[in-house]
């Protein structure tokens, strides 16, 4: 059984995370970190200092700014700490990577076991295909998301480009009538509409034949999945900062 | 049995619909007009008037510049006539206009059937869903096209239009963190690689839940098939201008 | 302003159409119906009949033994009702025949307004495919539900084969090495897996084109956005029964 | 450039070849064997030992019958052969084997690129997913294929299952009220229609995410360009057995 203490516990993923938790049999809140209070099954201290209760692990879904003080508090326990907030800023990434001196840190760009799987899947087949065909990414949001593309289609881009010998250059649209569509150019479409989770498909388009890697979030949910994956994960681990990458790697 | 002559038959689009009409029982050849001569089933002429043969009915696959004469031709010998050619000029649709009086003339912005019945689809859905839904076109071309969007995407964005309330402003790509999405933008994606024929999808996005009529052409043949049938439909009719929406309403 | 009796309020259908209509300005819950209580904005009553507020409208979500009590309190209150029941029995459906003499009823198979779009799209485009596409059916769910075909791709299917003048067979899988493929065949094709709330595609294949037409539930709250919809047409219509088929015919 | 000799130069696919080596700077074709005559660019000869001019590699799309004296030819020649043909018979692998000894020889059980790099995608993420997730394969076909599934789903299934811990077993369909879709069972659906030259879809279905992995054949050119691709691999290569996966090694 994994005892967790879960920062953020009456925001919007700490409810996802308590609502998983509750049909997971090897998994337990044993108390919540949040400036709310609210009714949970668990007690919950405005800090991570205060909390009574042992655990194997930290998971942080609160907000970027309370990162620093998790982090020190983290160290003070030893507890390993799954850090899925996001936004954080260049200081908080350097504070992360002192911490990882320490004790065991896990944070991943995105969260998604199937976004993590799939970058994988593009690093195996680009260097096969990059000679002969062309690639193409497609993604799909809701009509209230104001930018464009998705931090997800550029880090799918970014894998992209890592692996190609020639790199691509990346463009967000197609109009006119002299467009040369060069091997080089990597387009990005974002279709807005509805409320649309998340879909991304990377398009390899080659001679009379077409792959397509898609990934279709149903809900937000997928990232309080990922995050218990990666709890689960980091209870065993030495210190030192760990991704998704690292998960992935002991499954495969 | 329908009997056909067939101009342009030396051309790519000619020698498909030869291909398909040696396959189709109730359909035969009786003579070509083209410039070039080649190795057919049936004779070759340089112009329609020249055509000895009997016929019930004219396809021209030729190219744009030849339109006049062979209309002149048509009504000479009152055959009716499938105008299959692309890029005419506004006069050419004026002789088009003209001929129609004395003979039956078929001509449509595309002759696909599949594209046809697509667009009757999205007649009968938009009304229902404008409300409620947002609404993109996705579409994709080989890397040779030089223009974006296609003729198509265009064509099925203007039939959405045509039968909505509020009109829809288009975009060609979306990029930036200051997108507003509004309801009235019709965003429409040209991706471009390998080889594909032509795909165009239209989606309506609305509260949880996603509509999409897709169109994938497998191969430029979809256009010989539709002049074929417009072939078979015109054969019956009095004088007049026909297009795939009177041949589709005679089906359903 | 739109005012609300809610029967099954308290059930999990019954929470999502609060959570709507606390966003939407022009509908208001004035009342519930439910034999649990629970935290509502509004009264909760055991049974319809004892509700003293006034209101436009009953929706009910509740199960479908309530169906026959709701229907004799809607009649003797004068109340239009949206049944969103599933599950009715023929006696059911002749009660709700016998209320719609005296009061506006509300049924349909399908409460969610793509679903029906689609069913309109499907009559639409079959009678122009017909002849020369083959039409298939691919539905996915969940891995926890148990029966297939889905209800849904039964009601596409036959909705299909209305408009069809040769009727088609359904066959649920292939295998072998004797398959015939005759196009009065209509496949209809069962995927399971993971937590898919719904998604279904009617294909028609042709000659080098292919069609597709879509339709993706993100949740199950399409259903309760399609009760509302109801609900606002129900209000205004005379004693009569009335389905999506009627709403949809008002939009278009 | 290489020089290649065509085996079954007057067939289908020899013609597709042909073709294509035409728009090839760095591919001739300086000789071909048939048995049948045909119009074309190089001399035809009846068999490989009669074939006078010097070449780099045999390219053989013929008929399974002719692979043993092909090979003997081969061997007698010291040419590396790309052994295109299917249908061979357990003997003939032998005899690919034996020949192996002597000369390189390219065999693959499908010769598409993309096929094969979907491959190698299915082996990189069936392992991070398997616990999680469910598996189903979809394949189209057009309307005169008699088999089904297709045996590439079957290639693609026999894959997963090679990673898996669990093995999953085949089901072809689903039906009924009683279905339990175990994570075990893998549904191979089998989707016919039309002139699909072939579409095959993995789906990986978990907890509100899903993966999809797609193929789809434009024409059946793809199995000649895999073999041209074959043929400038197997050209610098020591004598023994190569298939797809060694050439496809050397590009990643």
């Amino acid at each position: 059984m994994l005892s967790i203490i879960l920062s953020g516990a009456n925001g919007r993923m700490g409810r996802v995370i308590q609502e998983m938790v509750t049909h997971h049999e090897a998994l337990t809140i044993v108390a919540g970190v949040d400036r709310h209070t609210g009714k949970t099954d668990f007690p919950i201290y405005q800090t991570l200092s205060e909390v009574n209760e042992t655990a194997d692990v930290v998971i942080d879904f609160s907000h970027y700014s309370n990162v620093d003080t998790l982090l020190d508090a983290s160290v003070e326990k030893q507890l390993p700490i799954v850090v899925a907030t996001t936004g954080l800023t260049s200081e908080q990434f350097q504070a992360i990577d002192h911490a990882a001196t320490k004790i065991p840190v896990f944070y991943s760009a995105n969260m998604s076991l199937g976004i993590n799987a799939l970058i994988q899947a593009l690093k195996t087949i680009t260097p096969i295909l990059e000679a002969d065909f062309d690639i193409e990414i497609i993604e799909k949001h809701h009509n209230q998301k104001k930018d464009a593309p998705s931090g997800t289609a550029l880090l799918l881009a970014d894998s992209i480009n890592e692996t190609c010998r020639e790199k691509k250059t990346y463009i967000y649209g197609r109009s006119g009538t002299e467009n040369e569509n060069p091997r080089h150019e990597l387009g990005i479409h974002a279709v807005r509409g509805g409320t649309i989770p998340g879909e991304h498909t990377v398009l390899y388009a080659g001679l009379d034949e077409l792959i397509e890697l898609k990934h279709t979030a149903l809900s937000r949910d997928i990232f309080a999945n990922g995050a218990l994956k990666a709890a689960q994960f980091l209870a065993t681990q030495a210190p030192g900062r760990y991704s998704m990458e690292e998960l992935i790697a002991t499954q495969s």
